[in-house]
């Protein structure tokens, strides 16, 4: 499978916030992040980079 | 593998910009995008949204 885990940079941390991701769309201010179990979540955040063979996307408040 | 496909959000049309993305990084205003063969390119944009498991990530100017 080709989904990855979802990471909010907050100060020096990195910290897990949905394992499995699939799609992450725009929702007004913040980020509407869907995993492939069917479980969503609205984060104030938006995209800041990915390493996607690492299985890694990076989110930044 | 698990890369991506990366389309530039154009209007209404979504141009194919690279394939097979492996990271990508924000570098001043631009994107710096990578893929897996070691091809590179800048663009002016943002990570507007992703579908991981239709292997496309969407870039918006």
């Amino acid at each position: 499978m080709c989904e990855a885990n979802a990471y909010l940079i907050e100060g020096d941390d990195k910290n897990l916030i949905m394992e499995a991701v699939d799609t992450i769309e725009p929702d007004g201010d913040n980020l509407l992040i869907c995993n492939i179990f069917g479980e969503q979540k609205v984060v104030k955040a938006s995209i800041h980079s990915l390493s996607l063979v690492d299985h890694k996307i990076y989110l930044k408040g």
